[in-house]
């Protein structure tokens, strides 16, 4: 399963749940031709895909506004930001200035290890770049900045524990 | 200019701004077939609607989660509320119980005007279809349980103030 089909599956039982409503949006396509057959559903002929604006996961919980994009890596000791596009931080940037509580959804596949990564750590990691820094955050500091997650059964990323955390650490 | 079209504007000029954030989510499809071509974008060459599982807008505004969809008519009297689907009713369900401020947006096509409706009201007219109630809002009562919006420039729906009065109304 792939980390988005997992994220979907923890999503769906956090909504059957009241827990939280967290939605992954829909692939914004360019719609060219569509035929409208009699007595049947619109048949898409011609479309293509655009860049999305914003991030792939939005949603409330406790009042709070999430935002965060999922993102997994082969890498072993640390996490490409190549992975990350410009739209996607300056999306999150605007929603951390709204009072959003935003954050990165990190997986090294090989290892199966999770963290949540608060967008303001992610924030540093990408600045840096332009000025000399690194083009990978170290697995190390993502083990110190976020916040792990462990597979579990019902829901399978129990990942709103670590939101839990995080909102605690932000104090809001 | 639909009236999402009007929003998406508002939303731009909010964005712009940075006032709020809040997007129109993507019609969700159901790719059946995609062609990669070499050296050139993929292309959708058969894909359907979905159904959408939630509405069409969220996003964050000074820290609170907002949720709505929009809705036209060219009724002069009342809303119909078959312009909304139990999804889309369910959905807003779900976010009240986690704290958002949610509502419907509803123009009348004929006079331009614009109310935002809170959504526990919406939720009370549309219970009571089930127990011999009507199939449509007033607009008597809208404009008594709603809040008037007035197309202006920059942006050309000024809603969010529409929604300042909503969250203080809710006490949240
Ligand atoms: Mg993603
Ligand atoms: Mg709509």
């Amino acid at each position: 399963m792939s980390l988005e089909q997992e994220i979907n599956e923890s999503n769906a039982y956090y909504l059957a749940h009241n827990i939280a409503v967290i939605h992954k949006k829909p692939t914004p396509v360019q719609l060219v031709k569509v035929d409208y057959p009699k007595r049947s559903a619109a048949v898409i002929k011609e479309a293509y895909f655009r860049r999305p604006s914003t991030t792939d996961y939005n949603g409330v919980y406790r009042g709070y506004y999430l935002d965060f994009d999922a993102k997994e890596t082969n890498n072993k000791v640390s996490f490409p930001l190549k992975n990350f596009h410009e739209h996607q931080i300056e999306h999150l940037r605007a929603c951390v200035q709204q009072g959003g509580v935003c954050f990165a959804f990190l997986k090294f596949s090989h290892t199966n290890q999770l963290f949540l990564l608060p967008a303001s750590k992610l924030f540093a990691y990408w600045d840096e770049q332009d000025s000399g820094g690194r083009k990978s955050i170290p697995l190390k500091n993502i083990e110190q900045d976020g916040y792990q997650i462990t597979y579990q059964f019902n829901p399978l990323i129990p990942y709103i524990d670590a939101v839990d955390r995080l909102i605690e650490d932000l104090g809001v």
